[in-house]
């Protein structure tokens, strides 16, 4: 996979911060290969990259076009295929997250091979998996677990990966979804991989490495998302987590998407995915808690942190707004 | 999908029973769709058909080809491809429950198109599916789980549906595997969905229905399996189950296929259900155990079911050698 930069981040008419999160992720983590973001008229979110439509970012340099939006169930509304044309005939690659294949609509690929351009669903795994093992591998593992989907989990993971590294220990950043992908341009999409492989995906994402190493693994969902939780378990077998670390995001009033799913409590969640990471690992410990704690104020931030910090006797903290030092500390 | 027969199963080689389980639940559930079945030399089990090559079937009125074998991965290995072409020649489709799909190999395609026969890869769902809700639907579910793979559920599940049909009660049995696919004519393979829609696809497989009304849905897999755990969850979830049946297989030593891997005990199961079933239905029971007794004798089946039965205060018996009367007696 070569995607090629700088970008044009495509966040569309989107209103919720959250379905923007590839094109925040890319600018956030990976603000070099980001030239702009076109937004479409209506659209009240932003990456906080500069402004440009598709003509000025072509004049700019962009390479790369990214739909950098996501919706549940991963569609590609058939309203963008005039857009992203546009974007090809200004010279772009079109890379994409979501579950609809560029290369599936024919009007993208017959454009592509006309104009020799890259159409890249990062989103789509191009290895084959075999099943999983439970086998233990070298090197040790942390995987972020979620008590909801959204909650900060890959922010999480990348905070802790540059934190680990500032040690100078060796650790490497496990995407496991479109956005992370997008940010470290290489990983697997584990919500993609046929269902009968999910477990052994997990185990090819982090290999056997040396035995002072760290692979940080991007969680994804929650055992507690009736749509998700499968994904979720099947990667913490496959991750074989040494070290776990819950994240979890203030406010929220249900599970993402579902009005009628009440929250697990972060011990729920602690417990549960402990108890589930026991069948590969049984040494898994809980080595801190992430907090976004983005919703509220700096004073309350911190308060909460330490509330939960006290209820759970493990190090809280939200890695935007406090880093993620104590965690590591705890985990090292 | 229309698949026709009568069938000829080809067992290939296969030397374990449990490999050729496609093949030996079309001979046992549907047996007037079985003309015979087709063994090469070192095949060491059979599905109890009357022998024949592809020749002989053919001049029998043979109309399909069953591939009735499976290995873990479920890859088609390339030296089976003469044997196919040859049952093509003779007149016949091809039935496939293998990951690798039939029409995606050339030559096999080619033939099809020649001569005007069905390639039907009858795991491969042909629907696009939509996430989860985790939202109630009338009617009511009954979910077979295991302590491991291939412990018995697919037959527990068509023995429970034909005893309430017996009682004069409305029952469906629900397909998630190629095998009930095979039997049934229809259903979801649900270890070939793409993960992020596992729970999605299983709240399709047994959509609302009257209020007297039971689905019987085949279960896959086993929470305990770090091979398919998350699949096991997603179909958990997705089915809503108001009812679990835990099947067991004596005489395991580990889990199917990780020698490595410790069995669950029937309590642990059993626990480890009930609490990821009541995400989506807090109101779900276990209301009796199945267990595969091949491997001992008859008084000794009698008596381990008993010992079962009062370890766990649930009824308990082998469905194939003494039905299934007692556990629809509590599930009624």
């Amino acid at each position: 996979m070569n995607i090629n930069y700088p970008y044009l981040l495509f966040v569309g008419d989107a209103t919720d911060s959250l379905s923007i999160k590839m094109a925040r992720s890319a600018a956030d983590w990976s603000p070099e290969k980001c030239l702009a973001e076109y937004r479409l008229p209506g659209c009240s979110v932003t990456t906080g990259c500069p402004s440009m439509n598709i003509q000025e970012a072509a004049k700019a340099g962009a390479k790369s076009f990214v739909l950098g939006f996501a919706n549940s169930g991963g569609f590609l509304d058939s309203s963008w295929i005039p857009t992203i044309l546009e974007a090809m005939d200004a010279g772009m690659d079109i890379v994409s997250g979501l579950h609809d294949k560029l290369t599936d609509i024919p009007v993208l690929q017959q454009k592509a091979d006309e104009l020799n351009l890259q159409l890249i669903d990062i989103r789509h795994p191009v290895t084959r998996f075999r099943t999983g093992t439970g086998k233990k591998r070298l090197g040790n593992r942390l995987l972020t677990v979620g008590t909801d989907c959204s909650v900060g989990k890959m922010y999480t993971s990348l905070s802790l990966t540059k934190e680990i590294q500032g040690r100078q220990l060796p650790a490497t950043f496990r995407a496991t979804g479109q956005s992370g992908i997008l940010v470290s341009g290489t990983g697997v999409a584990i919500d993609c991989v046929i269902a009968d492989f999910i477990s052994g995906a997990a185990e090819t994402i982090s290999p056997e490495n040396s035995a002072d190493h760290w692979d940080i693994i991007e969680g994804q969902g929650s055992l507690s998302h009736p749509a998700f939780a499968g994904v979720s378990l099947g990667l913490l077998h496959g991750s074989q987590p040494d070290a776990l670390v819950v994240c979890h995001a203030l406010g929220r009033q249900h599970m993402r998407g579902l009005t009628h799913q009440a929250l697990p409590s972060i011990e729920q969640t602690i417990a549960l995915n402990l108890a589930a990471a026991q069948l590969t690992n049984p040494q898994a410990r809980v080595v801190g808690i992430a907090v976004n704690t983005s919703s509220v104020d700096a004073d309350s931030a911190l308060q909460i942190c330490k509330e939960i910090s006290q209820q759970t006797g493990l190090p809280c903290s939200d890695p935007i707004r406090h880093g993620v030092t104590s965690i590591v500390d705890n985990l090292l």
